[in-house]
């Protein structure tokens, strides 16, 4: 008799945060021979007033020895696949070590993990290192193709698992920890990394009409995907939208937490390709850079990666022409990356050294004018001066790119916002997602009109946004339920390189803009002198 | 755009039936660029009216050669897990090959395949074979003790695995198919033999208070637990409510019908253990036999094995005391079964051979009767008729046996419905399960009073109910839902061996009974003699 009537003591535990739950089952007796597996999922079943949690095969051997050393007082890790509550983990209630997770941002060149612990949220240790997949091909294209065999796909699948493994592992060792204490793992990356890093052939991605293997892969167990952190761990691999949209970018979204705001934001993020994603609580529409053919070979190949010496900002006094520049570390300057190019193309056109169309003006540019190859050059730091050991130049050329890349960049933002009737005035924020991202000067940004005239506390650089979204789907099951939904919810807008968007282009090719009255804030020099 | 516009052609195709799914999904294009497992989730979906369906790693890693391959045109096997949706095996939409499932009865003596068209229902085949683990010991103790090691587990486990792949070969070849063909097993057994299946220690099952590993296994993909089929196929292991009430006998219930009829029926399962169980579709009340000691080498023990030359049944002229015997197979005799014994019992009581006590009558057995070590015997076969070479005999003791033993059942029978407060004689249906069941005669058990005196066409042998109702399981989702609304609304009644159950026991232990009333279709010869 009462087999049915199991009574729990579902105290609500201080523990009992984001996915780890304490619970503390009565001992079975002769008036209640509930299984050890049925009772502890009956205990968590109410506290999480749900009506299944799957347990695997693996832990229910374990199961009896555990429950009973434990005393029936346990702490377990949860996770959901597809709405379903799963029991990723069990440690003994009182345990003084931590409960991890691990949340990474599988990017093309660079692979971030962090560890943390999922019940106090606190980030435990950090770590990047090339996706060793470079070996195969430094772009995406690359890799695709060598995966095109099996070996190749298991290669390519081999190589970052086996990195992975390795880094977690020092991560672990790092942070006095086991790889035995990570039991969430949460992946976000673009939708041809994340195929690579499961193991499926991305083969359709780049062949019309591209299509992948899985838009929402949900969770499956680390074993599966050769992961080697505790045998119950689950991963969650983050959903695509297609192709071009990949779970990084959704993870950015949750991160910046437009989806969830009454006021329409927008979210660039500015990585391999530019994506970019414009909506509020009710409704969200993307689009990617790389489907505009402008803006291919644009702003991210603008300068050299940051490092020590170099050029990450510089301003140019209007009056003197004399170039304050900062290099990274206040290093002996070696060169100038992104963020440097867009204050030095923003201060030269302030100054009047480029004219509107983007043209270098010697009278201004005085002996910082050189020819070189039949091209103009502008000297940034003469010979003298750089590490390099010679001038430090940007030629028209790199100037026309620049514009070019700038150009694309706010058409795509114009066209995005003509989509659903608004215009890009009336943002309430402008989420500027990666490490370029965080570097880049708005105002710079703003002067060049790459970027709308917003009041500068509108933009909000996230950092790296995909980590961001990765770390929050392992703190709640309200986080990894809002990434289906923001996934459901986005309008994927194919860009349409028609006459429209290359008449908005044309316009967008001059400084700021031919519309000047977009940029009231821009104050430009030569304006002063013709004044 | 259109990502979310999937359009799907989901003709109920007439190869539609219970888990096979033919689904034709729109191939991709430009304008619906969804993923393909999110496009055949979404026509699973569509067609199961269900939100998720799960699919594993293992699948989407041929996922999209297939459906190229295929034309989008495929036939699916789906299962059910705690509520969820899952794929258990893809084909092409035209294959000529069945799609099989494999039912199981895992019996702690015998093991019983039978695999069949889970589209059609149809047998394809089916075998047997001693379950190995008879090696390890003969009965379930010896076996759970040898499993208290961590290699006893795994040897036991390995027994049955190895067993189960072995004929699995067998059986596919028989029937021109490959382990490939089969992606779902159900497998229902006792308590014990479905943990060692699993792997699972079974050392709590024997331990006061007697709890095992999991009541409710579920699905687990067939590969964790080393069945080698298709790499796809899953295992539904049949739930258990406890220790002595294993999945073997939900299985026999679900096989009888009983738990969704209006009247009380009763079932009575003779195995290892005689297992009973009074219901109808709003209630279910269990016990088993083997909870009473009474039964303790009881019912089960008596006689030997079926086989050729077994008596299975006799019949005696009350008039001439001729007995007209019949053997299996209609060899010369060498033994009797257990339905054989039953039939003798009720003879001589009927022709006065023994009195109500169930004592040797010298006057009425004439020359059969012998004395041999001090103690009364019948002959049943004169030596020179048997093939045994000898007379073959039952004593006083087997006699005084099988009087407790029939005691013993019609007590627990009284006491089952007495607990509900009711009569046996309100029963609808006397359900028989077992092989014990199929043979046994309903006359000579109700002659003996071991079972209630209702009219003959209330008994129906189930025949192999258990390895019926794992059947069920391969046939529909609602069947396999039914498993575990049986398994929740069942009641287990706990034997209490104490006064009442005792006075009860020794008036069953007179032929029939000591209130003759409860037998009236019981006419002796004697009381003929003597009226």
């Amino acid at each position: 008799m009462g087999t049915r009537n199991l009574k729990l003591e579902t105290q609500n535990s201080v523990s009992d945060k984001g996915w780890v739950r304490t619970v503390s089952l009565t001992p079975p007796s002769l008036q209640d021979n509930t299984a050890d597996a049925d009772r502890l999922e009956s205990a968590l079943k109410n506290k999480l007033h749900t009506d299944a949690v799957k347990m695997d095969i693996h832990l229910l051997k374990h199961l009896p020895d555990i429950l009973r050393k434990w005393d029936y007082h346990v702490r377990c890790v949860l996770f959901k696949d597809r709405g379903q509550w799963l029991l990723a983990g069990i440690t003994q209630a009182e345990d003084s070590r931590p409960v991890t997770g691990l949340a990474v941002d599988l990017g093309t060149s660079r692979v971030v993990l962090r560890l943390l612990d999922i019940c106090t949220g606190q980030i435990l240790g950090e770590t990047a290192f090339d996706n060793p997949q470079i070996t195969v091909g430094p772009d995406i294209l690359a890799r695709i193709h060598y995966a095109d065999t099996e070996e190749g796909l298991a290669r390519n699948n081999r190589l970052i698992t086996d990195g992975l493994n390795r880094e977690i592992v020092r991560l672990c060792d790092a942070c006095n920890l086991e790889t035995d204490d990570v039991y969430l793992i949460s992946v976000a990356g673009n939708t041809a990394m994340t195929h690579l890093f499961m193991g499926l052939n991305p083969r359709w991605i780049i062949r019309e009409p591209y299509i992948p293997v899985v838009n929402v892969p949900g969770v499956v167990k680390a074993e599966e995907l050769g992961i080697q952190v505790n045998p119950l761990a689950r991963i969650l691999v983050f959903p695509n939208i297609g192709s071009y949209f990949g779970g990084d970018l959704i993870a950015g979204i949750l991160f910046s937490g437009m989806n969830t705001a009454e006021d329409t934001a927008i979210l660039v993020d500015v990585g391999t390709n530019a994506e970019v994603v414009l909506g509020n609580r009710s409704w969200l529409i993307a689009c990617a850079g790389a489907a505009g053919p402008a803006l291919e070979g644009g702003v991210t190949r603008m300068g050299m990666m940051a490092g020590p010496g170099v050029i990450d900002s510089i301003a140019i006094d209007p009056e003197t022409y004399h170039f304050d520049i900062h290099t990274i570390d206040d290093m002996p300057p070696i060169g100038i990356c992104g963020s440097g190019m867009i204050d030095l193309a923003a201060h030269i056109f302030l100054s009047g050294m480029v004219d509107i169309r983007g043209r270098l003006v010697p009278s201004l540019c005085g002996n910082r004018l050189k020819e070189k190859d039949g091209l103009r050059h502008l000297v940034v730091v003469p010979g003298k001066d750089s590490a390099a050991g010679h001038d430090l130049l940007i030629s028209q050329a790199d100037i026309d790119s620049l514009i070019r890349s700038k150009a694309a960049m706010f058409t795509i933002l114009e066209t995005i916002a003509t989509s659903v009737g608004m215009s890009l005035s009336e943002l309430s924020t402008f989420y500027v997602a990666g490490t370029f991202g965080s570097f880049i000067n708005p105002k710079s940004a703003i002067s060049i009109g790459m970027i709308p005239d917003l009041p500068i506390d509108c933009y909000k650089p996230l950092g790296n946004s995909s980590l961001g979204g990765a770390t929050l789907a392992l703190l709640s099951s309200e986080c990894m339920e809002e990434i289906n939904k923001i996934r459901d919810r986005i309008t994927y807008l194919e860009l349409n390189v028609n006459q429209e968007f290359m008449n908005k282009f044309s316009a967008a090719k001059f400084l700021p803009h031919t519309n000047t009255s977009l940029f009231s804030s821009v104050k430009v020099k030569s304006e002063k002198v013709e004044s």
